[in-house]
């Protein structure tokens, strides 16, 4: 049994019929973390003792990210957002700090907001890195996943 | 000493002036991995019998995403992209398994393509998700790193 | 009497104003077809034995392009796309062969998916022509056109 | 013999590497034609009488369309177009007319701009046909082909 | 107390959550002012007898720019236009002509259209002096700013 | 004589052949004025003292928008920019503030950055208006206009 709606009986992918779904309120988290030295750590905390912080330009960038996601991945259907936020926090770890970036996306329609979620927490942590490369280019970007989702026929999901 | 460079001196961030650089031939190569169960990797292995996969689609939306990679990060400068192509490859590992995303990108100018690589990657894998996530939301993606990058002032980078 | 609805008074062409239009459900086919030469066809079908073919990347980026509609064809209303999805058939005719495009686009709202639906034909003829064109520069998109659209005030319309 | 050069060597497709190419001067041609009742011919040379024309909307999209191009064909490079016009021409046929849509686009670069022209023409007709579409649903696009390219490795294509 | 309804409470900004609020009819009217030379305006006359006129781009670029808001407004809700439309007027003042542009959006939603009417006229503005630029940089896009706004919870706005 | 640049011999719109042109450096410099209560700048300052401030939202935006200007300006042609700088400025009237907003562009190509200038500041502007509007609709943004542009044929402009 093949369960991958989105291909089309051709084996050739598609963007899949939601005409017959319900028009819910639905919700999605998503989450990833950013490793960095501490080298980074304290640029950035220097730097941002002013008015500048990469998390601002990269908040700012997941915001706009999850606008465009139906543009960058190509099954997306488009969905009408009704808001979006971010957290994000620094954790030491035993080698450098962590940032932690959460993304949480509402709307009301047909399909859920997962890949918005994901897409605008993905985006930031490109542009976070974006903005500390030219102190270190070795920042990793570590798991990033689906935190949870409601709403939708499926109902809730929440990572094991 | 602030390294930061894109912030400018108000402490506001900014498109960094490349206008004194010379112009270089550059390339960025980037890796992602997606851990998935061995129910995802299996309904691929059936699905792919035809002409789908969704390692194609993904492909597909990581090239014209590095296309879009000015568009998206706020501070990368518009570069003409002169090439970018994809390795996908699938390893078993103790649960589930593995597929792991490489984008290498090439282009000659003023400024490096790491960004490209790792949004060609980060979008890729993102597109991949979307093309499963109906069979299983608990994928994850895991490291998204630069792998390296050469050509520009500051030469061959090497991830560590 | 002047029925161009996307003129206004002043002789400048406008946004038609919809709101008064009720929601319905949707739907559009268009159709457009690729005369090519054997050599084309040929290459295709060799190239193809592996896992790629034209007609995946036409697909997609015809899909991808049925979501820019609005961005790209001036006067046309943002739209809220509930599915896309499209068949291919070869077809020998005297001279080399002919290849089919059809797409069928689905929405709910207060105006129709023509326009996407040939937006998205012709998209994929456009994308087809460009990963042949090394071949042979010579291919014709030939005939694009509606085939039949559902719904909204004007009711089914079925090309004569 | 495999000659499409959008596809790696795994059989998924890439963007090209250029990077060995030179920068040379480059022109491309491309037409098509939209037939048209006499019912729409009229009603366009009444409205158009003041200072609206669905060929001056048809012209705009048609030259946003090109620098769109890259954004729209999956595997077309980044191009900077130093130029882009257009001509149209109505013409009486048997039955009803014919408008010849011809857009020539040039840009100095390692790539040609085939694609851009003919993309220009197919948005500029899809443009038209929207413009004229509550007159006349029936109107048919056409043959829309390369009538001619210069400048590149392969020197000058002129459609046979 | 901060009325800023675009900060989160860490102090970075946010897409407002808007699901709570009801869908009603919204319209928004925006006005701004080119000021210009008698050279610039009698250049236009002459080549206006014609078929062109700046005004004609003007519009179609701020339609197209309406549709385009969320993605140029960072914390801009996506919204589903119904309508929109433009008024173009030239004044001779004491020192040459003043062309006022005034723009007119409507939506059904949970959020207005304001920043679709501005960004509609700053774009239709930016237009008109691209197109006469060659004769004369010094023009001036005098005062831009919001007439009316009605619809949503706040109702109707009439600029002071 | 005409001298409108942007016109074809039929009276339509064209973009500029400008391959003859030579590559130089070339910036712009635009400036653009938004006048606010004194509610609205108390409101911002109170905000402020955590880490948002609406000039930063408006600075980013305004950076994004000028990579966006050949999207936007129907005639505009693509450029490469090489770096997007801003000021901002806070004045007290003798009725509130005055926001000055000036914004720094720079490319090396055939044609200038006037636009790229004057679309960087005006997306500013009406960014700072939409994150301000919750407290005063009543902001006005004032004279927008270029003061200086160098390199390219015509030469150093400055604003009169």
């Amino acid at each position: 049994m093949n369960k991958f709606t989105h291909w089309n009986e051709e084996g050739r992918p598609k963007m899949v019929d939601i005409s017959e779904k319900d028009i819910t309120q639905r919700t999605a988290i998503a989450r990833s973390t950013i490793s960095l030295s501490d080298e980074v750590y304290e640029a950035i905390q220097q730097g941002g003792i002013k008015k500048g912080d990469p998390t601002q330009v990269a908040q700012i960038a997941g915001i706009m990210g999850a606008k465009k996601t139906a543009d960058i991945i190509p099954m997306c259907h488009p969905i009408m957002l009704q808001g979006t936020d971010f957290q994000f926090e620094y954790n030491k770890v035993e080698v450098g700090y962590e940032l932690h970036i959460q993304a949480t996306v509402k709307c009301s329609g047909k399909t859920g907001v997962e890949m918005e979620a994901l897409t605008a927490v993905s985006i930031a942590a490109l542009t976070f890195y974006d903005m500390c490369k030219a102190v270190d280019k070795n920042m990793v970007i570590k798991e990033t996943y689906l935190v949870q989702k409601t709403g939708g026929k499926s109902g809730t999901f929440t990572r094991e």
